[in-house]
């Protein structure tokens, strides 16, 4: 889309306080910024509310809110990534994303330059996965009060026919799929923000929608137990949650746990965990034993190549219920704890 | 509800990073906060979505942003009006409210006490309004980089069959009818903001949901055009909304606009005008003129007090479109225009 916002926005080429206050600034930003760049038959509406279609089937509905610094980071940055981390979080219970809604806490002063490079990297985003952003809200804040901006999306999805996917499906036997290599945002969001480099390609967050790759998924496997994107607290905390969950033991291979040379490098360097650090384009897929080989060729084989370096680490276990234990190289094991946060904040 | 957090949380009397990390303090402020004060079977499944049963109908989806300071009001605060804020923006476009998200974006620092004062008026909000909070999400930020926390709530309701309410909907002769008194929220937080009293009762916010108000009023009518709640930017910015959106003129009857003295008082005071000041309890209706009685009554008499002092203050014309005039008590007439921005940031 080439639609540009007529700068300066009135006479203003920072966000003012008044833009967020209901009258004719904010209606200025609407009509010059999120319109024009999001643009659909229900944000043109411009009511209280979207009302949309009826859905057969159930509804999935999730919220996140985003706060990551810097804004702009390798990979991608704060509108794509708010988008793709709600679309994920849609798709991993089974669902066809289908609505986003956008809520902006601004900061006085902000250029409105990069806030229409946010919300044009957002419109982009939601187009990929095909998803519209159908009713938004934006408030400012005081200088100092916020740190540039923050969004929160949420989003509705419908769910897909006969898939039931929870965190408390699993069963011993169970394979444990993983869609690719481990850590990536979170390590390249830490190395970008200490301005460290290293030999060898740039390190750049994994960000992107898993829309395809879970119908990949449910397309070749009717019996899919679990699904879940592996964000804040990486590989580790999913795991962790979904033994807890469904109150079994899972044992993970170490030397078939998918880490990228360069971030293997950089987390070693830094004393990171690469499966504590973040990832925001990786699914974690627990299917019954019979269909692992299907489901993990079917996203082998996913066109958008998202899960083209997915792996198959573990399985489900009926020992140590509620533990992740990690079976390394050596033969030895150790046992892989639910971090107790992650090693950075604002990493998402 | 009688829950208490056991406090200190883990060993934290306030809220730290690692709170929002997605790691083992996140699932703590989860399961001893959160769950246990918006208790419901969708929240407690812990998935990274809520699945919802199927709906009839077209849905209603709404978000906002709350930045309200300070955080506890005279008559309310950042909890309760982040319930009833998403509430009311749903029951004006005909829905009834089922479902909501919350996103919650904490300050290193701030304490875990006030965190739980805040989720427990969430919590009793939403049990008035007949909705559940089904999935959230928290991010912490670090100290200086939010003003102790904002909320994001998000919202899904069913739009009542035949119901067909929309800003674009005026017609010349329809009639205006407004809830109450205008100004009150605005006046109050500005009032409790520098620390002014007045003589007489305490000035008051009006956050108050509008689900049963907007039963009496769609009961009473099956023609009503257009229902909004008069939030930032007050009665003067809804009425140039309805104005512009439907392009038709509107005529305000000044001595039949409610406003409390004492908040007239205070405005005066201030140099605010109280009907561009924000409400949070208070819509407009649009109907047609031979209905105007009928749902005026039926607003009276509005079981929870919401519609006691509705009133009819003005109709829709064909002169001027889109702009809104006021007939004063002397006779002379003055355009109402669009505020530039609410007087003073913060208010929601």
């Amino acid at each position: 889309m080439d639609i540009h916002c007529p700068l300066p926005l009135g006479n203003h080429e920072t966000v003012q306080l008044a833009h967020g206050a209901g009258g004719r600034l904010s209606d200025e930003l609407f009509s010059q910024v999120f319109l024009p760049l999001l643009q659909n038959n229900f944000l043109a509406q411009k009511d209280d509310q979207a009302r949309l279609p009826a859905f057969t089937g159930q509804l999935a509905f999730t919220t996140d809110s985003y706060v990551v610094t810097p804004l702009f980071f390798p990979g991608g940055d704060i509108g794509s990534l708010s988008v793709h981390g709600t679309v994920n979080d849609l798709v991993v219970g089974g669902a066809i994303p289908r609505y986003l809604s956008a809520g902006f806490v601004l900061e006085e002063g902000f250029p409105i330059v990069e806030l229409e490079r946010v919300v044009r990297s957002m419109a982009g985003a939601a187009r990929e996965c095909g998803v519209e952003v159908v009713t938004g809200d934006t408030k400012v804040v005081g200088r100092g009060q916020c740190d540039g901006m923050f969004i929160t999306t949420s989003g509705i999805g419908q769910v897909r026919a006969g898939v039931d996917v929870s965190s408390s499906n699993l069963r011993p036997g169970d394979r444990i799929i993983v869609s690719g290599t481990l850590g990536d945002h979170g390590i390249a969001l830490l190395a970008a923000r200490h301005g460290l480099s290293f030999a060898g390609p740039p390190l750049v967050s994994d960000s992107a929608p898993l829309h395809r790759l879970a119908a990949a998924v449910l397309d070749s496997c009717c019996g899919v137990h679990a699904m879940r994107d592996a964000t804040r607290g990486g590989l580790s905390a999913v795991l962790n949650e979904l033994a807890s969950s469904s109150g079994v033991g899972i044992v993970l291979h170490e030397n078939t746990v998918p880490v990228d040379d360069a971030v293997r490098g950089a987390a070693e360097l830094l004393g990171i965990d690469p499966l504590e650090a973040a990832n925001e384009g990786k699914m974690v897929v627990v299917v019954p034993a019979g269909d692992a080989d299907r489901v993990l060729e079917a996203m082998q084989a996913c066109p958008d190549g998202t899960g083209r370096h997915a792996a198959l680490i573990g399985e489900v276990v009926n020992e140590h219920s509620g533990m992740v234990v990690m079976e390394t190289g050596f033969g030895s094991r150790r046992i892989v704890e639910m971090p107790l946060g992650e090693q950075l904040p604002r990493i998402c």
